[in-house]
């Protein structure tokens, strides 16, 4: 799912989103409660007038930006008191107070609130968020009001085993229609990823989709696959290219690069996005000159590459060779 | 012509620059020769390949830069050197230079290398610098080689009627396929530049495309189509875009506005582009946020108005209602 954290997938139109073959856009409740405020989208019709997309929205809690926000965040049992970055206002999230903005904001898919911390981080700490976390997940399942929204658990745990799955089970007992495996990708190697999610996902029912939030780079997706994993979210797509940076089979090209001044290539041959009309060349002078259309291209090209390559995996699930298809794209980025 | 001074319209791809009516795009020798250099943009297959537009281009010669970047140039008989703001290294265009850095980009339509001065001047600095600027239009056309490009001269002459008249009746005996008046929107009054169209555009064959360069305001496109002007430039759509300033036939908006906060409206009910599928909010949203679509949206919706405008004069000319159809115009935009 491509982020819209604003209510806009950054310097993309929603058709240019559409083109690249995303399903699910997410936005942010916290950051839309702070601006322009979860009333205002709902005058404005809801987000998805708002943002013009008519598929499927998913929005964050605002749990994330416990951790994301820790220096401006106070956490009680009742919920987390944050500090605007904007104005210094204080914003109050509960539970409860996180599923009347969702529900105002009007996503399809909307999570629990929960108590993200950095990893690592001391057993008490995490012990302590996690249990908050679940508590928190019951109250926002009594207080989700529209049948018309699917609300997700997320499973918290650090990078404790045991905690992971007790944590799982206890979500699972409050029979949510998703799943999401949270907390992670927050410092941590990927390889401590991977384990939790080995241990994590099995606690899940196959029935319901299973997120991994926030996460991530190319190999980290097929990764997430290999391991159950149904849905991802990331800003890397957009925020490397924003940065120049940009996804290939063949590993990642740094468009500032010299190398690229006289290059007529595409960035990939086969790819169907806009970027790719255009040489290297052009698109290393675009950033070179400061000019907007790098970063409009690069995040354009980066979604399409991480939906092409969620496309080919699902085929190469049904065809029963996602190993081999995983194996080949590891060893060709590994270059 | 919206302006794509280094090879793009600020924001947008080729194709949404193509959805909003333009026909012609244009960009400028004296950029692209200091960044990417016109040599690069020539190994990338030239502007149209560079750029993936594949209609007409025009590129300015960098005349106008002897003006805006006067603080940088130094001005000869000869020609003018430049000290480029990106490296401080010395770029020298002469007439001949100008030609051959445009016949390297290969656009279609190239422009006279002529030498613009800031008004008001003096009167011997206006002619010295049209006098300049005739000598010199005679030697880009001496210079230029490529048959598939049009050379278009550029009048000059400051406010001076006379001159005016003088300077175009020079250029009209040396034969060019167009012209252009130059050297106006540059901290004159409008009633002004109107005056200089008045003697200026009568001296031009009507045979000839005859440009009006780097104008203007909606309402100055429409008081030089009634003098005669067929082709125009500008960055306001864009540059204005960016700034949250949107036209429309009632006037413009400014979308920073509170006003708009929940303001459901599009900019425009009748208009066929982008941003007016989303609300006025979502739009000054996109300011309040700083996101990078407000200036993306603002500027399709401008280059769209000033298309839909330039369709409308050609209709009203077509059925001879062109001066109702301006001071209708001219009505409503004052409210």
């Amino acid at each position: 799912m491509p982020v819209g954290t604003l209510g806009t997938v950054k310097g993309l139109d929603v058709s240019r989103v559409e083109d690249t073959g995303a399903q699910v856009v997410l936005a942010n409740a916290y950051h839309l409660a702070l601006r322009p405020g979860a009333k205002t989208v709902a005058a404005l019709g809801g987000l998805h007038a708002f943002m013009g997309w008519s598929g499927p929205i998913l929005t964050d809690s605002g749990g994330f930006q416990v951790f994301s926000l820790a220096h401006r965040a106070q956490v009680s049992e009742q919920g987390v008191t944050f500090c605007s970055p904007i104005d210094g206002a204080s914003l109050q999230l509960t539970p409860e107070r996180s599923i009347a903005i969702q529900e105002d904001l009007g996503a399809d898919l909307v999570m629990a609130f929960d108590h993200v911390v950095a990893l690592p981080n001391s057993p008490e700490a995490v012990v302590e968020a996690t249990w908050r976390s679940v508590d928190w997940a019951e109250r926002c399942r009594k207080a989700a009001r529209r049948e018309d929204q699917m609300l997700l658990a997320i499973v918290q745990g650090g990078l404790d085993e045991q905690l992971r799955r007790h944590c799982a089970r206890e979500l699972v007992k409050m029979d949510f229609l998703g799943y999401a495996v949270g907390g992670l990708s927050v410092g941590e190697e990927p390889t401590e990823m991977y384990r939790m999610l080995e241990v994590t996902v099995p606690e899940l029912p196959t029935s319901s989709p299973r997120y991994l939030m926030g996460v991530g780079r190319p190999q980290d997706l097929l990764e997430g696959i290999a391991r159950g994993i149904d849905m991802f979210d990331c800003v890397m797509p957009t925020r490397n290219g924003r940065n120049a940076l940009v996804f290939t089979d063949n590993g990642p090209l740094r468009l500032r690069n010299a190398a690229y001044e006289q290059d007529t290539r595409p960035l990939e041959a086969d790819c169907p996005c806009l970027a790719c009309r255009h040489s290297r060349g052009y698109l290393r002078h675009l950033f070179k000159a400061k000019e907007m259309l790098g970063p409009i291209l690069a995040s354009l090209h980066n979604l399409t590459y991480y939906q092409r390559l969620m496309a080919e995996a699902r085929t190469a699930i049904a065809q029963d060779s996602f190993t081999d298809f995983r194996d080949e794209k590891l060893r060709r980025w590994a270059g």
